[in-house]
């Protein structure tokens, strides 16, 4: 085999990926990033080596600032998927006195979702409502979580930390985005367009709690 | 809000989505798919709303049959990463015998690793190889791994139902599918280039289990 692989000690191989992130972005691509954002989009990149991440972005305003305060204060973190908490950094989170919480697979979810006609996302998000802590959430899924996250937040019964809106996907997805970035008092983090997953929602996370 | 939401059944999402995956591929994208390969590609993109998986997937002669063939003998399946093991549909797999395994938190992994100088992925499959099962192996993350995976074929250590190579990133990962690639008697179904991931690698074993 002609195959030649780098040497780099595993201990060096996420180093070694972020300058290789660094190094494509260039100067002209770094200069176009919000600042304070840059480590999320280059994890966003070092997790799927999908460019478009550079671009897809969007972050309310301060939005950095506000998610580590959260963070700092112990904010626990709601996702819509079971991979989504698998990849977050939960020893970090519990540092900070958070924790993840994921009610996709809970029996009385799937109970309402049949009884409503609603997704077991849209009824995750109702049990999530309940929950008095303050609280991040981090969609990588279901754009019916993002389109009930914007109802809650309407109706008053939901004040959220943090919308990390990164669902991917084909229906509905573009449009629950859209209703996320028209929340003014919501900070928010989301990848416009269908791309986003599991993974990116959950290196979002791990990005932020990487900079506390 | 001037955002319209399709109006789509809970239960009918994802056969809409794959409807819109279709349609978007077209007659051009559809006929260079490889016959049987349809459904592992379409999920690909409906996993990361990325239509380069239509162009950079490589599946080795025969493999759809051969891996389904494994599933319904009773394969399990080995991952490197958590998250790939919380996405893979275990209900789906137990049905047939098989189970995940994933080492990657094991501490004798952890302790192997350090003294090895070697990545934890690295001495997970070292693991993986004394299992005395037919085995498929789904990479997500982790190059080191399928190096690994390489050598211990090489040394005739193992002999894999199949290999899914979909680790994702920038270091050794290109090369590490290559050398997978250049293997003629283990069956693969390989992402070429830098993409990949957790959530690839798991969507394409629930590809496969929902074939059966």
């Amino acid at each position: 085999m002609e195959i030649e692989l780098e040497r780099v000690k595993p201990a060096e191989i996420e180093t070694r990926s972020f300058e290789i992130i660094t190094e494509e972005l260039g100067e002209t691509g770094l200069s176009k990033l919000i600042p304070g954002t840059e480590p999320i989009v280059k994890r966003c990149i070092h997790t799927s080596a999908d460019f478009d991440y550079a671009k897809n972005l969007r972050f309310s305003e301060g939005v950095v600032d506000k998610a580590l305060n959260a963070l700092r204060n112990g904010a626990s973190i709601v996702t819509d998927t079971q991979m989504a908490k698998a990849g977050i950094n939960k020893r970090k989170l519990a540092q900070f006195g958070g924790q993840v919480y994921c009610f996709m697979s809970d029996e009385d979810v799937a109970e309402k979702a049949k009884a409503m006609g609603t997704t077991r996302a849209t009824a995750s998000m109702e049990k999530a409502a309940e929950i008095k802590e303050p609280l991040i959430f981090a969609v990588g899924n279901a754009p019916t979580a993002l389109v009930k996250l914007y109802e809650l937040i309407q109706e008053k019964r939901l004040a959220p930390e943090l919308i990390i809106g990164v669902p991917v996907g084909f229906v509905n997805v573009v449009q629950s985005k859209e209703l996320i970035l028209s929340l003014t008092d919501t900070p928010y983090i989301v990848a416009q367009g269908r791309k986003g997953g599991s993974n990116i929602a959950a290196c979002i996370c791990n990005a932020l709690l990487y900079m506390l």
